[in-house]
């Protein structure tokens, strides 16, 4: 039997893509975002505004090839993973008046509005994240006040679905959380991160004993240094134990 | 600071958006995957192969209302639930000949290779999936069958991408399988759909251990009927307790 579907040309559309991600970079009390600051003026006004690291696809590009264009040339960040989070269509996210005559002077001509794809990413700050080599205007923004801030096109929906990406994943690859934390860290620190990421307070005994029950995190014999509370005990994330851990289903 | 980056106009690429759904059904044994048959002349050779349930995104489209669009169209499927799989990028998947030759057939055109996104849905074969209202040549295969058939564009790649999404989502959104079995079902039945999943032989008892942690599956006072072994006790899925259950974080 043959599938005899046939597809009307004159409906099917053709779509610029554009490639955000969202980089973020814990600094052990609070969970950042990067963004580039925008500044530019329309009809006679000048609007100021912030803006996820991203950029269109080139014809010649793959997908890695674009959001790594962005990681490199924008940031100068080489290697880091990166998870696709969410692609969004035009009719979900109409493009506003600023962002078509932003692009406008951009590229030099208006487009309709483009596909968007978003990625996640996790920089440790002042680490891996090479602040010198990123392009004038980016910074970390804590993420709570991210969300309030005005930002270009969809982005503001874009974080808070990565948001959404880091709760729901968390608890089968936690590999992104100790990504975004120092090699060592005390469990204070990743107590505190689960408490950015889920934006709420969690129990300490529960926590503790959670913690405990995964092997990978490893307790090191080393404690902190000139604190003037009871100097806490550092752990470090096993990677060959986290691995043998997650095979175990 | 002002972010002063710039995108050369000539490199930006426009692209079409070709959507597939990898559905599933589970028929007590076997995972299965919906798929059409296609069949047509390339160069005076006729081709036969097989194709996902998929369209290109039209212009007034948003993806939502693409995927829909084929589920309802192609196989009278209304209301199930679609998780966005991957985006596929031209320059991953190059498009082959045939497939190039096919589209122009469907659709009076060349076109360059699309953009494509798979999404992943569960049908209960013979419930909820009414092949009554499917088009001609629509029908279940086997899951590793399919996998040596010869696919349409980069679908093998699509489904396999969605069995890995579903082994990795099924621990934390066991909901995905619940979709695909019954609404009662025996510990037998849940195995080997989660067997089907892993593509491997589970530890009975530790199933069974495991099984019974998650209060969700209630045991009903009901047994199979008209049996030759030893009659099983059937199961259902609470979705109340399942909620309560995953809130617990």
């Amino acid at each position: 039997m043959e599938n005899k579907v046939t597809i009307d040309p004159s409906k099917v559309g053709k779509y610029h893509m554009a490639v955000n991600c969202v980089i973020l970079g814990f600094d052990k009390n609070e969970l950042n975002v990067m963004l580039g600051k925008r500044k530019f003026v329309v009809d006679g006004n000048t609007v100021s505004d912030y803006i996820l690291p991203g950029t269109l696809m080139h014809a010649s590009e793959s997908l890695d090839d674009t959001i790594q264009r962005v990681l490199t040339e924008r940031l100068g960040l080489n290697g880091i993973r990166k998870f696709q989070i969410k692609t969004y269509s035009a009719n979900e996210c109409p493009v506003k008046r600023n962002d078509v005559e932003w692009v406008k002077q951009q590229i030099g001509t208006e487009i309709d509005t483009p596909i968007s794809i978003a990625y996640l990413s996790g920089g440790k700050i002042g680490r891996k994240l090479n602040l010198q080599n990123a392009l004038e205007g980016y910074e970390w923004y804590p993420i709570n006040k991210a969300m309030e801030m005005p930002l270009a096109f969809n982005q503001t929906t874009m974080i808070s679905d990565a948001m959404e990406f880091l709760r729901y994943h968390i608890e089968i690859e936690p590999l992104i959380v100790f990504n975004l934390l120092p090699s060592k860290f005390t469990a204070l620190q990743l107590r505190t991160l689960y408490e950015c990421i889920f934006g709420k307070t969690l129990d300490v005994r529960n926590f503790t004993k959670k913690m405990k029950q995964y092997e990978y995190v490893v307790p090191l014999d080393e404690v902190e240094k000139g604190v003037a509370h009871r100097a806490a005990r550092y752990y470090r994330f096993d990677r060959v134990k986290y691995k043998r851990f997650r095979r175990g289903i």
